[in-house]
């Protein structure tokens, strides 16, 4: 991201018709997302959430609330529409895709479903490595080959989505290895586990990193070994849109494992994430500090799907709009202030 | 507000396809719409934004970083659509109508302003009473008069705003009179104050509560001694929202001021109000806790004129379309989890 234009930008935030700084957030999302873009006048964006599904070989352990099958069930749910990421993404004004990048199943082709399927799921981490390196490598080139696409096709604003029954046990392995933190930091209740089980998944991501001994410094390697498809493939899907310079919204917990790696990987690729909310998962706010973002809105959402994502893509809106929308004092005739 | 469908509601919203409760303050704002309204299956609300407008004359004492003139200049930014509130009401599909409760000039008809002119201005509170006891209650039933004719009208989810320079200062002093905090805790810097201009706005609070000794117990009288038309304004339409069992959304310090006076009039009047957002202005966490109502934004806002409330709208649409668009398990064929 090239800073150069911070302060012609600043001047024109602070020639809006309000005291400098009053919208907050919203002069600061402005200022991101025009530096990310380059462009002088923004204008809204199309937007697309990306929804990575994948299923999880640890699920054997018994470490989810919810049965395996519920991946590819919820995958029709979103083709047909009716998943909370369609309600939010439609509100929202953007499309939803969704991506198969490792669910054990069989689907039939549909034109919103992107079949990028490295495996049948990943193997149990507690048994060995969750996936080859080769298949790490492989989803995530598939998810920037996705962000290019779709940034071809005329999205402007992309997000990340993920669906993949027990994902939050690779998600927690893996901010435990990139951000240093012990498990029990890091890992929490999922879709809704009791604590015995909440116990159990502890010890499971504790086992795994003893068994695979994922390197944190390689992203690729923390990723095969206690990852997932659906987070290499948003993984791929951020460092695309950061090659592209196009900024990303990311969402939660899951999303942010992919973050986390795309982060190692390539370190200034944060500078196009935009942090959507603050999840209820516990790791998550370890993730975010870690790679210093803030969050937009803090709702104690806990779903996943790019829900928070999209609830986040209008905020981004309402700032483009401040932006370019609102009149200046000179233009309204306002007398200025001469605040601090 | 009749709970006694809150068990119904919420039957709903848990065989909506997500875990129990992973949509958060979601699912908490439908409930809440849901009760308020009464109605079994929720629209989207036509949505409209009241921004009053008033003067105050205690801005001769020198507690603003703007000059007066500013509050009629910014009332016609309005009527052309300009200004921050503008953006963000056609953001959220909102109208926006402008309300001169007591600004100190004279504007020509407008099909967008609402002319109610209780004075021109208020008295400066350091000297005696901000207005009379009798145009504080004409300032209330305006507010409600506005309400009544906005929900005859069809609106079915109102919003506060204001615009009145020099506004935190009677804001702060209602908030320490009814809340029993000090001035200094409450009083932060409006539009962007130095400390030494903030010690002084805070002697003044002080000193007009000395001087005229309001009543905590007695909304009517805090308002009329140390208030401002504009937020006789938005109590009195909070008010009317409350009688006709219509949500209200709350903007920030100064408006949550007019809350505090509407709660003082009538208690229940905080269960048909949903605070947007958690203002820069330190008081404002002050009045939230004492209404006991969690915002739903942290965006580091403190420009007023209903903008927090504008982007909380759009977050109550998106509640409503979660419990009225999404899939059923069993509809959608996914299988049940088995959270605790």
């Amino acid at each position: 991201v090239d800073t150069k234009r911070e302060a012609e930008i600043q001047a024109h935030l602070d020639d809006l018709t309000k005291p400098k700084g009053s919208l907050g957030r919203l002069e600061e999302l402005a200022q991101k997302y025009i530096l990310i873009t380059g462009a002088s006048w923004p204008k809204i964006p199309q937007k697309a959430v990306f929804v990575f599904a994948g299923d999880h070989g640890v699920t054997e352990e018994g470490i989810s609330a919810f049965p395996k099958e519920v991946t590819y069930q919820m995958v029709y749910n979103f083709l047909r529409g009716g998943a909370g990421i369609n309600v939010l993404a439609r509100h929202a004004g953007a499309n939803v895709h969704v991506v198969d990048a490792g669910v054990d199943y069989d689907f039939e082709k549909n034109q919103d479903l992107i079949i990028k399927k490295v495996d049948y799921g990943t193997k149990n981490m507690i048994k060995g490595p969750a996936m080859t390196r080769q298949q790490a490598v492989e989803g995530i080139l598939n998810g920037i080959e996705i962000a290019f696409d779709a940034i071809q096709r005329g999205y402007g604003l992309l997000a990340t989505g993920e669906m993949g029954i027990g994902n939050t046990t690779p998600a927690s392995a893996i901010t435990a290895v990139i951000t240093g933190k012990s498990p029990a930091c890091v890992t929490g209740r999922g879709t809704g586990i009791d604590s015995d089980a909440l116990n159990k998944k502890i010890q499971i991501i504790e086992q795994a990193i003893n068994i695979n001994q994922p390197n944190p410094c390689d992203g690729i390697d923390v990723l095969s070994k206690v990852g997932g498809h659906e987070i290499a493939g948003i993984a791929g899907l951020i460092l695309g849109c950061a090659a592209k310079k196009v900024p990303v919204v990311v969402d939660g917990f899951i999303s942010t494992a992919g973050a986390l790696i795309a982060h190692t990987l390539c370190p200034t690729s944060v500078q196009y994430m935009f942090a959507s909310h603050m999840s209820v998962e516990q790791g998550h706010r370890i993730q975010l500090e870690h790679l210093g973002l803030k969050p937009l809105l803090d709702m104690d959402l806990r779903l996943g799907e790019g829900t928070g994502a999209a609830l986040a893509m209008t905020i981004i809106d309402a700032a483009i709009k401040i932006y370019t929308e609102m009149a200046t004092f000179s233009g309204a005739k306002v007398s200025p202030g001469n605040e601090v």
